[in-house]
């Protein structure tokens, strides 16, 4: 595992710690290459679907059973960590490993699996092939930004001339479209991934049971204002939208505040306008991302924001719903595996949420997944300081094998 | 004057009211066109310097003595107004058209003056061309921001590729560098202006005679937080910048607004890192402008921000000098001249600040220099909506007029 990521966290090192490896950039194709040799060199199959989702399948002893696949993604975003994604594709790699170098027996068989852009960082959207990939089981309001061809479209951030659907092409791991995990070939997924926030830390815990990825709300709060002169408007006279937007967001901190002591909100984003040192502002939109397992939090969430005054200092304030999702439950049974494999391994553990988003939650949709965490040092993650020792990493990776194991045995 | 103000509306038309007018364009050599056309044809000579300054002038019975000068600027801000700078502009025009058409005698040569690139909008900063004529006469901290070869080096924010140098050559308009605004040349300059302010309109006056230029500072307050997931965060664990700017924003509200009634604050720009919806936020830094006629009380506002706490919801806060400038006091002579030919003309006034920059202001420091002000309908500037009725665009340049025949009789 230390050599793993010593390896991996070359491709894309940004120099001072992290990495920032855009999906199908050359560094994500030398990651991918690392994957592809070392798999080859146990015996995997290597097959590759027409969204590059990579596949190395070890046969098991009855190869027409369907197959039992772990995955994750390779890709970070700008100046991200060394684990992020990562980790799920190297403890996929040493889970394959310890079965064929220990001929440990299996009767299905087993895949080790690289999502394509989970981060969407240089193509948007984040989650981009298991959205095209699952997008038949999806909620509707969620199917519709995955649309195959518009995702081919997605252009760069930082170049419009270039589309994703060329960088596609242009990898050499585009492959059949037939290749594509279902729910017919494959009967389980599990995703080990760090856990991105401070919670098992702080609670001295070397494992995450993961049983859920969290209902999240997304809206945006506009406030209205009237743009005009800073040196000749006297302060009577103002209708300053950014002095609104800070009453706003103190007002959703006072009421967000009173409600489940689980909830987690976040105002990430802003946009002032003209946002000019010598000009009051005339318009301020600022984001709100809410997230809480159950469904009736949510509620009182939206009905904070819906209950915001309407006018603040001479401002209009109003909101606009950007997008919502429902708390997307793991598979019961494939909980039950990692469970009693963290027990017998005698690891700490707890049972844990994720707040963020996977692959893995839209795997959910088509077919029986869950997750494993592993703790993140601070808490910190999406920025270079994310941190988990290669001992914590390889805990991840044992949990996976016994977990996987156990799911080849019963089934 | 309502021809002029028709025709010049033309000239860099937005579509909708006002007007896109960035200097050196060709909607701004437009608008030159039209005033070197209408100023020959009442027989005024016409002279350009070095930064495309153009000056149009009748010669007077004695043609030694030094020039009076009119000026103002035919550039916009974006989506700007049809009256920020090319009233004063055509108040001048018509004050020359009257002399003229009149034959009103006067001794002194008597010129009409188009800055070049007040605004900075396009080719930044604002008041170039007077920050370079003036600069020898400059405090040092405002002098140092405007040496001539770094003006030439200037960027266009629509395309680093071009530079004002290039747009000074292109344009027709560069003359040479002895026709340069000086204090031997001309004694007096004069600029009409819209107010950009509610005051004159609220007062129900209808022309402002102007004392000075307010003292100004600007600084940037510096909150320091911690990026983390926004789904993965518990609440306690956050350093959220935004939401200690929110907070830092408001404690100096409530801490300016014990100071005195004249004072003006604004906080017009925001910067937020990573501003990404799902990520709390690193660092956010927004600029304080706030401008008082009397130095104690800009001191006042400085202390308030020295004495912000140093630490809200757990995040630094900070601040840093942007610039500053001290109240400039316009030549009590010619205030003198504007406040004796309003009120022989019979327009209710009233003494008043400027808010705002103007080249007057950078002229102030090498000649006597003042400026005349005309009511803004709802106060609303650089915006579309900016609007003076044709009736009080020619009171002012009936005092501008007066004003000057006054200077003109007296020296």
């Amino acid at each position: 595992m230390a050599d793993k990521i010593t390896t991996m966290s070359k491709y894309g090192d940004a120099g001072h710690g992290g990495i920032t490896r855009y999906s199908l950039s050359p560094e994500a194709l030398q990651a991918r290459g690392e994957f592809v040799k070392r798999m080859k060199a146990i015996g995997a199959e290597i097959k590759t679907d027409d969204m590059a989702n990579i596949y190395a399948t070890l046969k098991g002893s009855e190869p027409d059973l369907p197959n039992i696949v772990m995955a994750s993604h390779c890709d970070s975003v700008k100046n991200g960590g060394n684990y992020d994604g990562i980790l799920g594709v190297m403890g996929a790699m040493e889970v394959l490993e310890s079965i064929a170098d220990q001929k440990i027996p299996h009767k299905h068989n087993i895949t080790a699996m690289i999502w394509t852009n989970e981060e969407g960082s240089l193509y948007p959207p984040a989650m981009m092939s298991s959205g095209v990939i699952c997008n038949d089981y999806l909620p509707d309001d969620i199917k519709k930004n995955f649309i195959h061809e518009n995702m081919l479209a997605s252009k760069s951030v930082l170049d419009p001339e270039k589309t994703f659907g060329e960088a596609l092409e242009a990898s050499g791991y585009k492959g059949a479209k037939e290749n594509r995990l279902n729910n017919k070939d494959y009967m389980a997924m599990f995703e080990l991934h760090i856990e991105q926030g401070p919670i098992l830390e702080a609670a001295k815990k070397d494992i995450g049971v993961v049983t859920c990825v969290l209902g999240m709300i997304n809206y945006k709060i506009k406030v209205y204002g009237q743009s005009d002169h800073a040196g000749t408007t006297p302060m009577p006279y103002r209708q300053d939208a950014l002095y609104g937007a800070a009453k706003v967001l103190q007002y959703l901190h006072d009421e967000l505040d009173k409600l489940d002591s689980e909830l987690v909100y976040t105002t990430g984003e802003i946009y002032c306008h003209p946002n000019v040192h010598t000009v009051i502002p005339d318009y301020v939109e600022f984001s709100i991302d809410a997230r809480h397992e159950k469904p009736e939090v949510i509620e009182q969430v939206v009905n904070v924001i819906k209950n915001m005054p309407k006018e603040v200092v001479k401002c209009k304030v109003d909101y606009e719903v950007a997008w919502t999702r429902d708390t997307v439950y793991y598979d019961k049974e494939l909980v039950g595996y990692v469970q009693e494999a963290v027990d017998e391994l005698g690891y700490s553990n707890q049972k844990i949420n994720s707040g963020a988003g996977h692959d893995a939650q839209f795997a959910a949709y088509m077919m029986p997944t869950t997750m494993v965490f592993v703790p993140s040092k601070d808490g910190h993650s999406h920025c270079e300081p994310e941190y988990t020792s290669p001992e914590q990493c390889t805990q991840g990776a044992s949990v996976l094998l016994n977990a996987v194991l156990k799911c080849d045995a019963d089934k």
